[in-house]
């Protein structure tokens, strides 16, 4: 559901890459987009606009077309008995809902209702890093900046950022119709420019992306009591978000630990070597399926603090990736 | 001392803009810029390649031409009767040499030998927003991470940005030479990246400028017991540093209070109004004389905790525009 938006098609490309084992696929979307034509492992399929019933036989949804319409089809689609594996915010803090990153918290699959949801991107590739740490020396806080590419906002953004770059003399004056969020009164260029708001404000002056990676990373890491912050901020970037984590442990532990433990997770690579300039950086990350860590460095002053920078793809880890590995370890573990 | 450069010119224009009062101003650089000439107050000066007796009868030197510079002329203006305000790191960590910010410290000013230093662009920003809060409400921990121009690096990092930028699809592949720093042995494309180093790194993990922000943060506020962290990134805008400022103050505090602060402090402008979008971002704030300071929220878990971004021009008050501030400050308080 969604199959020609920008994670749609990744979702495609993962499960052709990683021959899932399919025996009929349907690529759904809004009526807008029905009839256009998608190759998946050398078939022509037509896209068809989603009714309750495209849901018949499914055994698996994969959604990623918007909240709205994931409350609209995700019910239908448990109804007539399908897993759905839903890559937007709305059921992600619904009690009933597991929320999982397959390397975090797989065991909470079996929790499953019907509906299991994929985490925000900046949170997938955050606890990604966090949870090895948290396993082997506890923890008490977490402080996150983010450096957020524009796909996250979909192609029109990517278009907007192009758009924008080519007249690099007058950047300031620069049109801008979709950034920092589409339906937002005010739009701001991207290129040359930090955006430091990414989808709307809450009440409490934090916007809903800081508060997705703020409640999300307590659901999954299964501790409400780890205090989390956030501050997510948009950059001229096309794909790749970058995260400048901050962390405190319960125990001591050595950046040679830390680097180990980073070593030893699964999904992640340790990408850290300052003295030959190797940290990762998005341009260079863009694509590909892992969690980069560099950049460790035990705080100066607090021995259980800690500092890494975090980078991954958005739109493979951070989404299309997180949930067809969901799909993989509902049939590993026998949950479908 | 080093007139030619983009912070010399920016001095300039201080001067110029603030009615600085001049008797007479010699512009002195290397030999390969000597011969250029420059407009100053509507006459025509030639720059001069710069000797121990070009100081000769000067009684403010601002220098900005680098380290190594600095080391070999400011003994030698001092010698001559000059006062020194040196933009470069040369004697930043001296103990007999004080390093500024007039909002800050003003009275520092009056315990110098010769040397006054102006500290690192993103340091003078940081503490210009956390000094009110620390006089206030005390301070025990700041964690810093960077969003910064490519302006910082000089002339050719804008260069090299401008060339990269205008071939969006092979940014991966784009030239660079400049970038992170001139010196390495690797160079990144900076346009649609972003790139965690900024200087060389120490032996401990930091770069050298994340040890800047650390090092003089305590230097300027009097208080080597402050905890200070920072993680420096260098990213695809031309000139305008931000910083995602976490910190823990030693008593509680409201959002409404720091805000507060922030509007009395001087050398900074409140921007801070989600409900209509209102931040600071560098693209805007290009050229301005402010420290412009915005999402300020209170930590959800620690309610001594705050986060605010902070935004101004590293070229203007980063660098120029203090260097200036500290010459008036000689006057004003009679130490000239």
């Amino acid at each position: 559901m969604g199959a020609t938006g920008a994670v749609g098609q990744q979702m495609k490309e993962q499960l052709e890459k990683r021959n899932f084992p399919i025996k009929d696929i349907v690529f759904l979307s809004s009526s807008r987009s029905a009839g256009k034509e998608i190759e998946f492992n050398g078939k022509t399929y037509t896209v068809q606009e989603a009714k309750p019933e495209s849901f018949e036989g499914i055994d698996i949804a994969l959604f990623s077309a918007g909240g709205s319409v994931s409350e609209k089809f995700a019910p239908e689609a448990v109804k007539r008995g399908a897993i759905v594996i839903d890559n937007t915010s709305a059921f992600r803090m619904d009690k009933e809902v597991p929320l999982v990153v397959p390397e975090v918290n797989k065991e909470d699959l079996r929790l499953h209702k019907g509906i299991i949801a994929n985490p925000n991107c900046s949170t997938i590739q955050m606890v990604c890093a966090l949870q090895p740490l948290k396993e082997l020396y506890g923890m008490s806080k977490v402080v996150v900046s983010t450096y957020q590419a524009v796909s996250g906002a979909g192609i029109d953004a990517i278009n907007e950022l192009k758009a924008q770059a080519a007249d690099f003399d007058n950047a300031k004056d620069a049109e801008a119709k979709v950034l920092p969020v589409k339906s937002a009164e005010h739009h701001y260029p991207i290129a040359f420019n930090v955006v430091p708001q990414i989808d709307q404000f809450t009440a409490n002056g934090y916007t809903f992306e800081e508060m997705k990676m703020i409640n999300e990373t307590k659901k999954i890491m299964h501790d409400d009591s780890l205090a989390v912050a956030a501050t997510c901020v948009r950059l001229p970037v096309v794909t790749g978000h970058s995260e400048s984590v901050y962390v405190e442990l319960e125990k001591e532990a050595t950046v040679d630990q830390v680097k180990q433990a980073m070593t030893n997770a699964p999904g992640v690579e340790l990408m850290d070597d300052p003295s030959n300039q190797v940290y990762p950086m998005p341009l260079m990350t863009a694509g590909l399926d892992e969690v980069f860590v560099g950049r460790i460095r035990q705080d100066l002053d607090n021995p259980n603090g800690f500092h890494l920078w975090v980078v991954s793809d958005n739109l493979v880890k951070g989404a299309a990736l997180n949930s067809v590995q969901i799909a993989e370890a509902l049939i590993e573990e026998n949950i479908i």
